[in-house]
């Protein structure tokens, strides 16, 4: 497959179906212009029914029918769910919830990361799928497990967690006086003699302190991509070239995706952009406008993510195909939207984009969650949208990789558990905050890499830091040395590692860049407003305000208007550096972040509020999130390969020129 | 007691007053026009202080005294609230909750369904209690322990539990192989080997499977029912010619209210109208406009559907005297509001009204429960409202039984239980939407019987099934055999008894009377609305909408309108049946089955929005919930036998012709 | 020091500094004009790091250095955080939650009060601190503990404190069949045989009988002042001339504070008027309008509450200096505000004023809590207004005590269990709507003393008593024997100690004073409304309204209006004696209690809603909450001794004349 190549595939469980419609199956899958098919990740009850017996016939069979109509096959290790006769053989493979309470068999993710027993296990099992079709001549590519982190399952308060977490700690910290520093022991006579007497910090009685918690998270990541890299390894010894990859969700940051990019060929994820806008940070009015067609930026969100996580390679696993079961309310997709989700994956560099799943099932806990085809096998609304897609792609001209964006964005994943750990009140949800900057910046219709502190920054005009909490010393040091201007958010830089306030104050170690002190944060109620001059305009900012003194060399960019402190710095900045105080509203974000485009020279569009803008080779698409017809911000003479200027509702359109 | 005659009773706790009292209690009583006292429920540490050893004479004296004061007693078995001593001698007896956590004494209702250890006590003091009460010259009728499901007890996660679910499971399904394919196990590797292996739906990672779920809701009714089957069979050896029953509740679906209907003689049920208000489907401003009278339609709901299960007989066995003590806000009735329901149970066909209790208890939980009199033994509002029923009832012409309705309205236990194994959402509330039809029905001056899938079909003219999600075969063919027509609503027919999708797609076996197939059903936002058009004006639809595809017989008799898939239909019909493929808002109800009424030709008379109606004999009684006084609907000449025809806030009319 | 004298003082944690920073923290703090500093609360594991081996020498240091600095030492038992290794020593002294499970070490207050090894240990630690330092020159008062009931820790399910419930009910009723007459077991078969099979109140199938709870919180807050008892004795025993105190907390009503009033020399408490002001009554304008400042009357109301307590002595042991990090939300106070809140606390008879803390700490739970440096030591906004008080304070004339007030308002804890066993609904939370009452006195400007029934009552005119559920008969006697008049509130007297309902009917013993009967009383809805009349005009009320029955001598001052019972009695009076039968919302509560202080002869002086006043010897204190400039209500030719006429926002005056 060479890069830049689209392709499309189907999630696909034959251990569902009778056998007899296995052939006409895939003899229909590869009519529709499927090219992939993934297979097994729930299937470890079927592959091995007793312990011990492997039962491969019934999957030679369904891969060999795949693979003879032209699939290529995605197998995955069968490891998110253990047959109940381990669990009754080893019930501490179970997870534990915070009540201590060990949870139960009857769905699925139902194991504790720590487990030595399950560790064991998992190895066991990905061993012998991997010894069977890792070399397999249908088998293209490799899953590990499914969705790490789903229903919560990353923490587990389990006896082996609890065991796991101390030796972590011993090797973090080496001696329990490293730990009592760390920790600010000194505080509430917390002191620790011995790694062993630390504890999992639930059910106590107040907060834990927050180093212990955020540790606890730290820890609860490490066990994920210990867990992973174990299978991937596996994997990798029996299934050459074939590229490994696991399927990421939205939204989760119980784990540090960028941590695990070196145990990974490639990313893939599950995109649902119905369901997640439900559970997201619109509110009410946004919701409804959106309700058919989704965020118009969490879902480009997820692809920049996790094409930076697949080192510029991603899949989007599972496709959304129209109502799902799992959202507090299951809207579907307006018609279009399959086609119009699959070219927005394409445009974010996405070589591969897979639908979940073939067939509607008939039972079980998803059966209102719908496939191409209705549990009867006639075809659904995707079915046709995804053959159109087929032929739009065998139309189009290679669209090549997506080039190096001008805006680098940061996620920190230890940032992120740093706001868990010590979130100053209920203000503000810190994937909601990041993602309104994010979106401010893609209505200026601007393409973005969403990047780690250990990326590159080489050829960023740009990098936005939204809430990089913890600011590490070497990105610091690399980005003083790259060409690129930066702007941090509030409570950049405001943490050192073990959760501590930096010597100095904050931002910390971002005080090379910036001659600046926060001298005060507030965290604000939702009901409140400030207010701050920018610009010649007065702004709003909600949630979140600091007070910050400034050496000489800095310059007040913003000030705060009202009678609290009424002038005092807002957004200040020095050289290539600027740096705000708190959380500007999404109106005051697109004129502060469009102000900063400028400043660093980067070329932008403003957008209509629904239309969105992704630039992949010769390529611009723009998408239409409205329902509303917009004219694509094309230029004069563009020639459309899809769609045309007036681009209708829930569509979209490509162009080159 | 002639069917059709009227009486008046009370609940009484002889065991709460000094001996000193009951002689006056019992005077007063049949001063009041009282011909029924209710005792016993809640004695058991009183008849049976220590194990084995039975106190009967204080109970002999007290049942002496009231029978021969002219009162019938109604005896209760005592099982719903075991002494002390029993928990201590055998814990195991007490429920656990979803926790893992058993429950303690300390209240009532402390038992586990499933324990054959309490199983036995109930029976040996059920047994006791009938040999001495069972035949006693002055006790006329039994009920059985009290309240089942109160307090979410139905449910309890015991080892008992669990032991007996694996019994019942394996006596449903025979062999595990059926379970399996049941269940759906295939899916996420749920597979069971053995029966032995199947653990309770608590503490699950995720959602169980739905078909675990539902079998577990399905087993614990059924605990409930052999529960009840077993004390009433004692006491119907012991108390031949008594009619025993239970006193259901308002809004319990944790068991099937038609499956017991063979072990009780009459049904009864407590009638709290106020509290339940509060605890109800209705918004502020109605619950404002309603808080002193009740939501028009749930008292008449459950006097049509205890009136059902009763085999057509029925009593209120508490009726609510005043303020309770139990609900969020415990408002009082208005005056009169104690004689008006117990009128408007009449009218639906009551034989006993019992008002629940005596005297307000000084002491306990209850203590801010009103009752006839005040804890000084004063008379409460109830008081001189009964005495006026009393002489009202005594100057009533016979008013026969209930005649059989024109429109049967159906409630399916095993649907319900369904809906909430497999809800899709949170979109709607299954009890509101169902009563949500019901009240769209009684505004059109309609009488209504609540039925079962079991019941008999003849007579009636229209049959509406708002959630039937599980037709039977059976029930379908009756109902196509019957004269009747029907309005089946959403999710209609969409799942088999093992909650798979049917074969064909939905609405299953109701294919065979309408030519439909549900291809995509969505669950929506409660902020979102849809619209559809039908009778030529535009409607309002929520929370749920299908796509529906239709054969050719079949008539589009309502489209959605809007961006999403307009025209497509939303009503549809063909000879005798109409299905709704959306949730209309009650105004939209008016209009569709309105309608539905005169396409089955059922006279109706739209009421307005505070009157009800509903006829017994040759009697039609107007009840007018609201703050206006309104005209009574009543034909020129009508005969007043109570009211008039103008009717006052909170009161109501009785007349003939 | 003189009663009368003002001081300042701060928290401080030698034990979490470099001890290279003490002298010259000590220097600071006195050059601030502090002149006291507390230690030790939390330092229990420096103290005794291993079990027995005391390290005395660093706090030995730190004191002297204080201490030659000029600063006077309060010197803390450390009980409230048991360090590491007692926990793993002796884990039964970890205190459980209402699920039955024990909770973990980790943060503080993690200790069950009715452990025997725990007051054990609380015993020893306390008597080697107060043997080592009880007599130390440099220290001059001691605090036992810290913030008793913070994190919801008085209530503890241990099996120690099911021992010790049953040893206290056996002291309480002596026989148990008293117990049964008490908490009323002949209801729902509750009966008890033996003290011994009495559970604590928690996992119940439905509500536990009240009785039983009430006497759990009973029995909970005699827990708490037994265990400070012991530790006060031994202080004591070795402090000789020093002052006990303990730092209780806003809004607690776990414990009887006035019952521990025999065991200290003085109160205090700690102030946190923001994140007070977020957790508490105040619509949500109203919290907008008092972001910055606090809730007008929450603060003054713990004042005035604490002041009691302490027998007319009490301290701010921790005073809010900037954002703090525990509420919901955690803005900043406004410039001012420090100085403000300091005066206001000597306004209302404070002797000495303390700050939390001396300097931010970097690390642990409350590294986002100010102080008065930031954690690298630079001065914070606190510093230079307690500089300025300091200034002020040596400036001021001796203020003297505070006068006995005119105005006594009744704080029973007893009354509020009573609430929380039997709340009769959701409606109205009582600190709530008794912060209400008293706010509502304070807006007539004039000075509130907070007392429990045992307080003597003499030189009071008015006795304002809004939810006094259990009066007593003492109470009621020296109340009729004083010259007071009284106004009761709904509930009052309508329980007796074993939370039944008193014989004649609520309000019990307060039928002595006037004649009435509560015959009925509703729990309403927030969303609706009652209307009464009062003084010629129209008022509302929310959330509860009893009908009452009133004798001849009773006049009847307001009555209801609407179509319930219009004309039904909602204020009434007899002689020195008024009862409110409903509650007034705040504007009505002007009208009612404006007339009530008429009516005894206390003299007001309405004032603007943002203001309060207090007096304290010759001085009257005026302080503005709000965003205006607003006049002192001074007389002319007053003398400004702070501020002056024209009293800006978040700023205040002092006068004289």
């Amino acid at each position: 497959m060479s890069a830049g190549a689209l392709s499309l595939g189907v999630c696909y469980y034959p251990e569902q179906w009778d056998e007899a419609l296995w052939a006409e199956d895939a003899a229909r899958m590869a009519a529709l212009g499927l090219g992939w098919v993934r297979l097994g990740e729930f299937a470890w009850s079927r592959i091995e029914p007793e312990p011990g017996r492997f039962d491969w016939d019934w999957l030679d069979r369904a891969i060999g029918l795949l693979g003879e109509a032209g699939l290529r096959v995605i197998m995955s290790t069968p490891t998110a769910a253990p047959p109940k006769w381990l669990v009754d053989l080893a019930p501490e493979i179970l997870p534990v919830g915070a009540d201590g309470q060990r949870r139960k068999f009857g769905a699925r993710r139902h194991y504790c990361f720590s487990s030595p027993r399950y560790r064991a296990e998992a190895a066991r099992i990905a061993e012998a799928v991997a010894r069977r079709y890792g070399a397999h001549r249908h088998v293209h590519a490799w899953q590990i497990d499914n969705e790490y982190g789903d229903h919560d399952t990353v923490l587990s308060y389990s006896p082996a967690a609890e065991a796991a977490f101390r030796q972590w700690l011993g090797d973090r910290y080496g001696e329990i006086g490293a730990l009592n520093r760390a920790w600010g022991t000194s505080f509430w006579s917390m002191h620790y003699d011995a790694f062993d007497q630390i504890e999992l910090p639930n059910r106590v009685v107040d907060d834990p302190a927050p180093a212990h918690l955020a540790d606890f998270l730290h820890f609860s990541s490490d066990q994920v991509l210990s867990f992973h890299e174990a299978q991937a390894a596996i994997v990798r010894a029996h299934a050459p070239g074939r590229p490994v990859t696991h399927n990421f969700m939205n939204g989760n940051t119980d784990f540090d995706h960028h941590g695990i990019a070196e145990a990974i060929d490639l990313a893939s994820w599950d995109s649902y952009p119905l369901g997640n806008l439900v559970h997201g940070r619109l509110p009410e009015a946004a919701q409804a406008r959106y309700m058919r067609t989704g965020d118009p930026d969490q879902i480009a969100f997820n692809h920049d993510l996790y094409r930076g996580v697949g080192g510029g390679r991603f899949w989007v696993m599972e496709q959304q195909p129209g109502p799902v079961n799992w959202a507090a309310s299951n809207p579907a997709p307006a018609d279009g939207m399959v086609r119009f989700w699959s070219w927005l994956a394409f445009a974010h560099g996405a070589e591969m984009v897979s639908y979940f799943r073939w067939r509607q099932a008939p039972f079980a806990q998803e059966q209102f969650h719908t496939g191409l085809l209705l549990a009867d096998g006639t075809p659904d609304q995707a079915a046709g949208e995804v053959a159109r897609v087929a032929r739009e792609i065998a139309a189009m001209p290679p669209l090549g990789s997506r080039a190096r964006a001008p805006v680098a964005f940061v996620l920190d994943y230890p940032s992120r558990w740093a706001l868990a750990a010590l979130p100053q009140g209920r203000a503000g949800v810190p994937a909601h905050v990041a993602l309104d900057w994010y979106a401010a910046l893609r209505r200026q219709g601007v393409d973005i890499d969403i990047i780690g502190q250990g990326a590159a920054l080489d050829g960023y005009r740009l990098v936005v830091a939204p809430d990089l909490v913890i600011a590490e010393a070497d990105f610091v040091s690399r980005l003083a040395a790259s060409g690129a201007r930066a702007v941090f958010g509030p409570r950049s830089g405001s943490k050192t590692v073990a959760l501590q306030v930096p010597e100095g104050l904050p931002p910390g170690p971002l005080r090379r860049l910036i001659d600046l002190r926060v001298t005060r944060v507030e965290s604000l109620p939702d009901w409140s407003e400030e207010r701050f001059s920018f610009d010649g305009a007065s702004h709003v900012a909600r949630g979140w305000r600091e007070t910050i003194e400034i050496g000489e060399g800095t310059e007040v960019l913003a000030r705060f208007e009202g009678a609290y402190r009424p002038g005092s710095a807002a957004i200040v900045g020095t050289g290539r550096w600027r740096y705000v105080a708190t959380w500007p509203v999404p109106e005051a974000l697109d004129a502060v972040l469009g102000a900063a485009l400028d400043w660093a020279g980067v070329e932008r569009l403003p957008l209509a509020p629904d239309l969105r803008l992704a630039r992949r080779g010769a390529v611009t698409f723009a998408f239409n999130f409205g329902p509303d017809t917009l004219m694509a911000p094309a230029p004069a003479g563009a020639r459309f390969l899809l769609g045309r200027a007036e681009i209708g509702p829930a569509d979209f359109a490509a162009w080159t020129g």
